[in-house]
C-alpha cells in the first residue's frame, strides 16, 4: 500500500502522475477486499468504480467540486480516498462511518445516499446553484444504469436537458442493479455497446480535428450530430441522450483509468449538460465477485483468497421473514392462478426469487420503480388479477401517492408486502422502515398488518389474498423470526382481530408486529422474578393497525388502569396514537405509554444496538411498566 | 346534435358509418362548448381529443377493450359517449357527474384519473392482465406530453418495452400540460415534428407494401429499423421509443378523424408494445381557447359566442391564497438574491409566474415531475440558495420519499409551500390535501405550519425564508382568504408559537390555518345569541403542527376542561392526534373532541357542501362545543 497510504485526501492523490494511477487503483481495490473480507457491506459496487472513482477525484477539484454518488453502494473508494482511509473498519457500525455518504460526515460527501435515482435531481440542483452564483464549480452525478430506470433519473434528466446547467452525468453501466437490471432502458444501453469500436474511431478522429485547430463549439456540434445519426443507421440505435439534446460520450471502457482521466479533462470544462456512458464489471478485479455479482452485492465475510463466504450454520435458526414470504406466495400462487408476484428490483433481497423460479411467468421485475410497482399492481387487479406487490418499507415512500391514488380509492384488491419494516440495522436512517405505520394509517379503507412471527406472517398473506377484496398491507422486518417450525397450515385471520397472548393485572400491553416476541420476553423476566410481589401486566398481539381490534381496546380500556404500546415505528401518527385516538373517542380516561420509535433519524449499528438506544429492547420495556 | 342524440353507448356510434365522424365530432364539440360554458369544469383538454375520442369507441369495443386516460381532464367528450350525455349538466356537482373518470361511475372508465402519469402503468397492468388471461382484450393508455415528463410515465414505459403484452399507447402530443410543456421530452418530440412529411411518405410505402402482400411481421421489424436509422440521419434526431423497443407510428394529425379510426384499425391487432404519436391542438375548434389554452384549460363560465369569461367583480374581494402567494415570494426574492422558485408545471395554477415574469432565470418549472421538483431544490440549498417549491398538496404525496431522504435527513433549507390543502372542492377525492398533515407530521426535524389568513401566510413565508435553517412546511387551501387589506408588513411568527384569538372558558378550541375563521364565526354567533348564560369557549390558532406549541399547551392543559381540535386534515395522525399525544406523554386526562377529515375519500362538490357534510362548517363546531 505505498501509495494508498500517502493518500489522506485528494489534493495528495493530485501530486501523483498519471501513470502511477493504475498502481493506486490496485492497492485501493486490494484494501477493499481485505477490509470487506472482514467487515462485511456492500462489496462489488465499489469494485467496478475503483478506476472511476481515482479518475474522478484526479480530475475534479473535489470537495470544492461536487461529486454526487447514486445509492452509494459504490462509494466506499471515495470514502477511502476522502480522509477516512483509517477509519474505515468502523465502516457501518455503531458510531463509526455511515453506511452511505452523508454530508453530515464529510464536506467530500454531498447529497443523503441510500435510495437510487436520486443523483441527476440533486446534481442539477447544486450546477444550478453554481450558475446562479457565477462559481465555476464543476457537478458530477455517478448514477447506475439500474438507478436509470427510476423515474426520478428521468424526470432529473428531462430537465437537466432543459435548465441552462454544466452538469456532467456518468453513466456507470454494469447491466446490474443489485439482481440483474431489466427494462427496455437496459436493453437500449446494451445495444448501445455495439457501437464501441465505431466510437473509438470518431473519437480519436475528433481528437485529430481539435488538435490541429478545426473544430470549434459550433462545428463540433454539426459534427456529432451527424456523427450520431450515422451511428444509428450504422448499429440500428438511437442516441436517446442526444434526442434530449444531452450530449453524450462514449461508451468507454469504465476500467481504463488512465484513458478515463484524459475524457474527464477532456469533457470537464465543456458547457451544457453532459453525459459520459462508461462499460464496467460489477465486482471488478475480484474474480468471485465477477463471476457472481449479486451474491458479492453485500456477502457479508469471505475468506479473501478463494472467496468462499464465511456463512453461520443457519439450519437451526429460525428462517428469515423474507423467505417466508417467498415460500408461501409460491404456494399460494400455486393453488391460486389469479395470484402474481411484483418487485422493484429486488427478486433476491425480497425472496420473490422463490417464486420466480417456479412460474417466472407471473412474476414481475419492473425495475427500481416503486410507484410504477404499484400502479402496474392496481392495473392488474382492476382486470382480476391479484397482485402481491414486495417492496422495502423505507421504499414504499416512492409509492405513497400511487397506493392512495391508483390504489386506495378505487379499493382494489393489492397485496402490498413491506420488508424492511422497523430498523434495518447497518444500512441506516435512510434504509430504516420507520415512518411506514403513520403514513399507511391515515389512508382510507387501507387493511394495515404486521404478523409476530412466520406462521402469522404465513396467516396473514393468506388472509390477505384469498379472504379479502381490498387493498391490504402486510409489512414485517429484515431478518429472522423466532420459529423453526413456521410452515403451519395457512387460515385466515379476521381482519382487525387481534389476540390475547398473556394475562395480566393492571397493565395491557398492545403490541404490533415482532416488537411482541420481546415484550413476552420481558413478561417473562419478570415472572421468573416474581416472588408474588411484581404484577404481571397482560399482552395482546394486535396483529392490525387498522382497522384496530374495537373488542380488545373495550376489554383493555375497561380493565386495566395502565395501557403501554409497543410498536417499531414512529412514535408520532402510529399504533400508540391510534390508541390514543380511540380512547379518546369512546369517552375513556387512560394512562396509556408509548413505546416506539423517537421524532428524529436513527442512526446505523447492529439492530440489537439500535433497539437499546431507541428504548425499545427487552429493559425498556420492563421499565415502562 | 342529430346524430349525437342517437348515441346512448358506443354501440350506437359504431352504428354509424366512418363518413358519418366528422359530423359526430362536429356536434360533440358544439355541446362541449354548449355545457362548458354555462357549467365550469375542464374545458381545452376534451376540445383537444374529440376525434380521438370518437375514433377510440368507434375501433375499439369498449368496455371490454380499456381505454385509460391520463389525468382525465380530456375525458368530457368519453363520458358524453359512454351513456352519461344526459347527467352531463350534473359534471362536478354534489352527487352529480364526477370530476374526472372513475370506475366507481361507469365501466367505461378503468382507472382512477386526476393525477397525471400513470396510465401507461395502470394500462400495462390491464395488458398483463389479458394476457395472463389468454383474452383478445385490447387495452389502449392515452397520455399527454405534459404528463411524459413524470418520472411514473418514464417507468411504465421502460417496464412495457420489457414485459410480454400488447399495450397501444397514445400520446397526445399538444405541446402543453397546464401550461406550456418544459423539459427536453417535450423538445424532442417537438422535433419529431419536422419529420411528418417524411412519415406521410414512409407510411403510404408501407401501406403498399403491405397491400401487395410483401410485409410480413419480420420484414416489417427490418424496414422499420432501416426508416428510423434514416429518418433520424434526415432530421438530426432519434426516436426514443423504437430506442426502446417501442414501436413507433406518426406523428398524425390528431384532429382528422377519418385518419385517426384508419390508423387505429390498421394498428389495433399488431403485437407487442406500440406508441402512436398524435399531434393535436389544445382547445381546437374554439378560437379564443386555441388562442389561450392556458386560461381556458377550466375558463369558467363564458359566453360561447365570444369567449367573453364571465367574471364575477373580485376588486373587492379577499385575494386568492396562492396570489398573496405570488406576490410574497417576489417581494422576499427582491430583497434576497438566493431565493429561488420551483414549480411542477404549475406556474399559473400556484402563481409563481407573478415572480417567473420578473425574474424568470430564478424561476424554475420542472414539468410534473414533483420529486424531482423536491430533490432538485434540495440540491439547490445544499449549495447555498433558498428554494422555495411549490406543491399542490395532494402531488406532494408523490414527492415523500425526497422530503424525507434527500431534504429532512440532511435537514436542508428547503421552503415547500403546500397550495391547495385541505378540501378542494369540485375536483374531489384524487385533488383534496386530505393527508398532508397525517404524512408530514413524522418526519424528524420537519416544521409544518398554516396560516389562518393572508398576512400570517406572508409572515409564515418570511419566517421561513429569512428566520430558519431547515425544511420548512407551510400548507394552505385554495381560493380566498379573509382579508382585503393583506398586504402587511412581514415579520418573523417564531417557530412553534401560536397565538390565543379570544379568551373563554371551560373550553379551549384549537385550530390550524384557516378553519379558525370559521372557528371564530361559530364564536361570534354563539356571542351574539348569549343572553350571559352560554359559555363562550377560548380559540386558540395554532399556527404550528410542528413544534406543537407546548406553552399554549399548558396553559389550555391547565385551563380548560374540554380541548377542541379543529383542522381540515385527516383525523387520523393529524392535530388532534399531536393533541392527544402531547396530553398524554404530560399526563393530563382531558377531554377531546377533533374535528376533521373523516376516515373516507371525501367525493365531490362544493368546499361549502363539503365542509358541511364532513362537519367542519360553522354549524359543526357550535354543535360540538
Amino acid at each position: 500500500m505505498s501509495l494508498l497510504s500517502t493518500i489522506q485526501y485528494p489534493c495528495d492523490l493530485r501530486k501523483l502522475t498519471v501513470e502511477q494511477l493504475p498502481e493506486v487503483c490496485r492497492e485501493l481495490r486490494e484494501m477493499l477486499i481485505q477490509e470487506l473480507s472482514s467487515n462485511p457491506g456492500h462489496f462489488a459496487s465499489s469494485l467496478g468504480v475503483v478506476e472511476l472513482t481515482v479518475a474522478l477525484h484526479y480530475v475534479f477539484a473535489t470537495p470544492e467540486d461536487r461529486i454526487v454518488w447514486d445509492v452509494g453502494h459504490q462509494a466506499y473508494g471515495h470514502k477511502i480516498l476522502t480522509g477516512r482511509r483509517e477509519r474505515f473498519s468502523s465502516n457501518r457500525h455503531l458510531n463509526g462511518l455511515k453506511p452511505f455518504p452523508s454530508p453530515d460526515e464529510s464536506e467530500y460527501d454531498t447529497a443523503t445516499c441510500g435510495h437510487a435515482s436520486v443523483s441527476i435531481s440533486a446534481a442539477l440542483g447544486m450546477a444550478v446553484a453554481a450558475q446562479q452564483q457565477n462559481t465555476n464549480r464543476h457537478v458530477v452525478a455517478v448514477i447506475g444504469d439500474g438507478a436509470m430506470s427510476g423515474g426520478l433519473a428521468f424526470e432529473g434528466l428531462n430537465n437537466a436537458s432543459a435548465t441552462p446547467n454544466n452538469l456532467l452525468i456518468i453513466l456507470n453501466d454494469n447491466n446490474m442493479s443489485i439482481d440483474h437490471a431489466v427494462g427496455g432502458m437496459k436493453e437500449y444501453l446494451h445495444n448501445l455497446h455495439t457501437s464501441e469500436s465505431y466510437n473509438r474511431i470518431r473519437n480519436s478522429a475528433a481528437r485529430s480535428l481539435e488538435s490541429w485547430g478545426l473544430l470549434n463549439d459550433e462545428r463540433r456540434k454539426q459534427i456529432i450530430r451527424f456523427n450520431n445519426s450515422l451511428k444509428s443507421l450504422l448499429n440500428n440505435q438511437q442516441n436517446i441522450f442526444e434526442g434530449m439534446n444531452i450530449r453524450y460520450f462514449g461508451p468507454e471502457d469504465g476500467h481504463n483509468v488512465v484513458e478515463l482521466v484524459r475524457t474527464l479533462r477532456r469533457i470537464k470544462d465543456m458547457k451544457g449538460p453532459r453525459i459520459l456512458h462508461l462499460h464496467t464489471k460489477k465486482g471488478k478485479g475480484y474474480a468471485p465477485a465477477e463471476k457472481n455479482p449479486t451474491v458479492f452485492h453485500a456477502p457479508g465475510k469471505f475468506v479473501p483468497e478463494t472467496g468462499e463466504r464465511l456463512k453461520t450454520d443457519a439450519t437451526q435458526l429460525p428462517p428469515r421473514f423474507q423467505d417466508v414470504f417467498g415460500e408461501t406466495i409460491l404456494e399460494l400462487a400455486r393453488n391460486n392462478s389469479r395470484i402474481v408476484g411484483i418487485t422493484p428490483a429486488m427478486p433476491t433481497g425480497c425472496s420473490l426469487n422463490i417464486m420466480m423460479r417456479e412460474m417466472p411467468e407471473r412474476c414481475f421485475d419492473v425495475g427500481i420503480a416503486e410507484g410504477h410497482a404499484v400502479t402496474f399492481s392496481a392495473g392488474m387487479a382492476k382486470d382480476g388479477l391479484i397482485p402481491v406487490c414486495n417492496i422495502y418499507s423505507s421504499f414504499c415512500q416512492r409509492a405513497y401517492d400511487n397506493l392512495i391514488h391508483d390504489v386506495a380509492i378505487s379499493r382494489l384488491h393489492v397485496v402490498l408486502c413491506l420488508d424492511r419494516a422497523g430498523l434495518v440495522g447497518e444500512d441506516g436512517p435512510t434504509h430504516h422502515g420507520a415512518f411506514d405505520l403513520a403514513f399507511l394509517r391515515p389512508i382510507p379503507g387501507l387493511t394495515i398488518a404486521s404478523p409476530m412471527n412466520e406462521s402469522e406472517l404465513r396467516c396473514l398473506m393468506y388472509t390477505a389474498v384469498e379472504c379479502q377484496d381490498g387493498p391490504f398491507v402486510i409489512r414485517y422486518p429484515r431478518g429472522r423470526g423466532v420459529q423453526t417450525d413456521w410452515h403451519c397450515e395457512m387460515k385466515e385471520i379476521p381482519v382487525g382481530k387481534g389476540r390475547r397472548i398473556s394475562d395480566g393485572e393492571k397493565t395491557a400491553i398492545l403490541s404490533l408486529g415482532p416488537v411482541g416476541n420481546t415484550v413476552q420476553d420481558a413478561i417473562n423476566e419478570l415472572k421468573a422474578a416474581d416472588a408474588g410481589t411484581t404484577v404481571i401486566p397482560a399482552h395482546y398481539d394486535m396483529r392490525y393497525l387498522k382497522p384496530l381490534d374495537e373488542e380488545i381496546m373495550r376489554e383493555v380500556a375497561g380493565q386495566y388502569e395502565h395501557i403501554v404500546t409497543v410498536e417499531d415505528g414512529a412514535l408520532k401518527g402510529g399504533l400508540g396514537s391510534a390508541v390514543l385516538e380511540w380512547l379518546s373517542d369512546n369517552g375513556y380516561a387512560r394512562r396509556v405509554t408509548r413505546l416506539g420509535l423517537p421524532d428524529e433519524f436513527v442512526q446505523h449499528g447492529t439492530p440489537a444496538e439500535l433497539y437499546k438506544i431507541v428504548g425499545l429492547d427487552k429493559e425498556a420495556i420492563k421499565q415502562a411498566l
